[in-house]
């Protein structure tokens, strides 16, 4: 796709100072300035990186164009240029993703309720009683199970499997590789080994969900394990059976909770944190990247390491910790005196 | 699925108190009580739950039924409602899993032995000289490499991808997008770079095997990477090339062990554990999630920390560390006394 | 493949005292010597497990031939043993791997760009405008969105993502079911809940990159995630977006890297290790496993624990550590006696 200056400042209500006909296909940041592409100037501190700038055109806010812009691409200057730039992002991104229709081969079951203006790319697989809402976007050799449910406006993306009986919400977006609804972990013991407790709940993903690559959201053994409204997972999360995960609650990148676990709202999870089973961890919390949560946590908390305490704590012992060398001297020292006091 | 109260009661040796034309299709917690679905009273501790209960029947032990039962849904009585439970949901999986037969279209080469009553789903790909089972079900987008093979009963399931001569036993479960066979991480270090070392051994995984979504098990570099009888591996967990896990022993998820390493049988692995490679852990081991461990492991220990020490020594100090700004003061107090007592 | 003694020993100049004619299909560790396969005497020390050894061929270094050879398989007699079993590996992984051809159904748009002798399994799925170098196989179920470029001589695993817009070097090697190019985790908060930041920029790979298995590297926001010549990444590893990965840098498996943090050159990455946005890792690092990095880290560095600080500083104070109940009770012996001596 190629955009004309002139036709970038009609949709950002901007003023072309230079070439309208000069022409980019894709953006680049300020500090690269690549040709053929469009760059914005986001603030004053990258100013230095006007002159001279090798891209074809440039976004600036009006009050930061310099008086001489000589040696400068071509201009578009705007109000406010980095809410025009991320309104050329959106837009840009819109008119990429505007598959539509049905690619072949595609394995589809008779009795699936399918939505308006879908895109299902080639090789995906979609089960018997399976529906789709509008604008949902099934991406190549994606897998959906009997009776999953797809709200409208969602992205599900190459290769992504959704077991039987999940749903998902509108204006969802998962990654390629994600599994959603495989069997929980679930085993009882005996003396001739494990024997699998059968996992016969879902996963429910409400509304506004987003989830990165390659995770792995478990059904629940009863009822459904379930990601509320407005989360946002990162890549390579793990989610088990019976988890819920409150609205607008963030994880990180390789992040893990175990079953049965309730996270509240509006927290914050960092990368590689693993929180036990069965625990209940409030709203507005934070957890700090490789904590290992072993009890409850109450609201506005934040905690740090393995097992995690409240942060300011542990960063405070830890402190000590790394003085613990000299820590044992000033002992030795206290030993030392100490016997020549009582030797006295 | 829909199921009447008497079909229900036949199957579980039980007796229907009310409507034995009651339907239903699906489960519920009996603290959630769903119309159109069965639940079950597990023990006097929820008897609470029983009067007023939405759920259209309800599974209850003979004893545990209540005098009064007007407010009550339809009841099958059984002798023990636990045990009559869990042998309905083993029917009703069994039920669900009954798919056979050969989806189109898939790759099937030329030169291939294919078991009875097998199930084969779409955009499924299996190679030269792969060996199949009797009833075993290969899901949607698995891929099978050169020379597999895989034995009776197995559930291989959406977007599996098990590389050339790998071996799988009987009774084995694999859920989506687990990686199996690919090359271990061995490269010989120059001057100018890494240079691969050529991994051709297989991964062996032998009967009664639950492996979960998105693992990664290498193949050996010579010789087999071995999973013995029994094994339960959750997801997302990384099992390097060489590495052997004994009979029974379950990991939990995101733990990850490195190559040549030898773990036990009957031993339990937490979530997020690391054990580092070439490492010996013995039989009947508790490692506490998060463990990093460093060294071989004798029979029946419990570890906890990175680097792992003995689980209530790390207790123990973990204790401590939480106080050590405490202790400082201690020793501060100790310093300024003892400085006191010298210039006295 | 079947080989003889005589082919063996013509590929790697060797001499057969035996059987010429004997003939082997695999390779076997000189401890385990299975028949019909080949194996090789790797040093001295294993010299105990050449008499009686089942292997069929035993490929041994001229001056470690023992004066008996009366029990001993056939033998071939080269100048190293060790390089030549390896330069009989590569050549064997060569043969193994000659795959050709492009099987059906493939979905390949009209205008792609396809090298000579490529090898495009069944279910692969190539976008429009890809380009694909020579000698390059792409094994079933891969995907690659549009405009993906990819050099020549690589090899790409079944069921491998590869997004629109990201470019892969030549000689790489991508494993199964790893995620190239999703989006960056990239959301602004406002008081409804968080808004996608668009993620349009790209991944590149540059040459001799080997990625494992279900890892996933996150598209930039603008510009490039890069992945650096000579890098080795092992499974399950997280690359956020906007991260540089310097040449020749390894990492083990699970470890991630959060967004924009630059990793230099030759340094040694261990499993789960966790890095932090925006951060600056030098050259020639060492991160043991399990490490947390939270602040910038010098050239030549080696670093352990979460946080992590220098491994000597570390180690010693985890000494410590393991005997903080001892401590304790040291300084409570002076705080009693500290206390007599107050009193007396």
């Amino acid at each position: 796709m190629k955009f004309s200056a002139q036709q970038i400042a009609d949709l950002v209500n901007g003023k072309v100072i230079g070439n309208p006909e000069e022409m980019v296909s894709y953006i680049s940041k300020i500090e690269d300035g690549i040709p053929g592409t469009l760059t914005f100037l986001g603030g004053e501190k990258y100013q230095e990186f006007l002159k001279g700038n090798k891209a074809s055109i440039i976004l600036i806010s009006e009050k930061l164009i310099p008086q001489d812009i000589s040696e400068l691409p071509t201009i578009i200057s705007v109000e406010d240029a980095y809410s025009a730039f991320n309104q050329l992002l959106r837009f840009y991104n819109e008119m990429k993703e505007k598959k539509t229709g049905v690619e072949e081969p595609v394995f589809i079951s008779n009795n699936v309720t399918l939505g308006k203006d879908l895109f299902i790319g080639a090789f995906a697989y979609i089960a018997s009683n399976v529906k789709i809402g509008n604008n949902t976007k099934i991406y190549p050799q994606a897998y959906l199970g009997d009776n999953v449910v797809i709200g409208e406006n969602c992205l599900i993306g190459p290769g992504v499997k959704i077991y039987n009986d999940c749903i998902i919400g509108n204006n969802c977006v998962i990654h390629g590789g994600t599994v959603i609804g495989a069997d929980g972990f679930g085993f009882s013991q005996s003396k001739e080994g494990y024997e699998k407790v059968p996992q016969l709940g879902n996963v429910i993903i409400e509304d506004d969900v987003e989830i990165g690559a390659n995770c792995t959201i478990d059904r629940a053994t009863i009822g459904s394990t379930l990601i509320k409204k407005g989360v946002k997972l990162d890549n390579l999360i793990q989610i088990a059976h019976n988890v819920e995960v409150g609205q607008h609650t963030v994880i990180a990148s390789q992040a893990g909770v175990a079953g049965s676990s309730k996270i509240g709202q509006w927290s914050m999870i960092g990368g590689q944190v693993g929180i036990s089973g069965h625990l209940k961890v409030g709203d507005n919390v934070i957890l700090q990247a490789q904590s290992g949560i072993t009890n409850d946590v109450d609201n506005n908390e934040r905690l740090f390491g393995s097992p995690a305490i409240k942060y300011i704590k542990y960063q405070k012992s830890f402190v000590y910790f790394k003085q613990l060398p000299e820590i044992i001297k000033r002992i030795e020292k206290l030993e030392k005196d100490s016997k020549t006091q009582s030797e006295s």
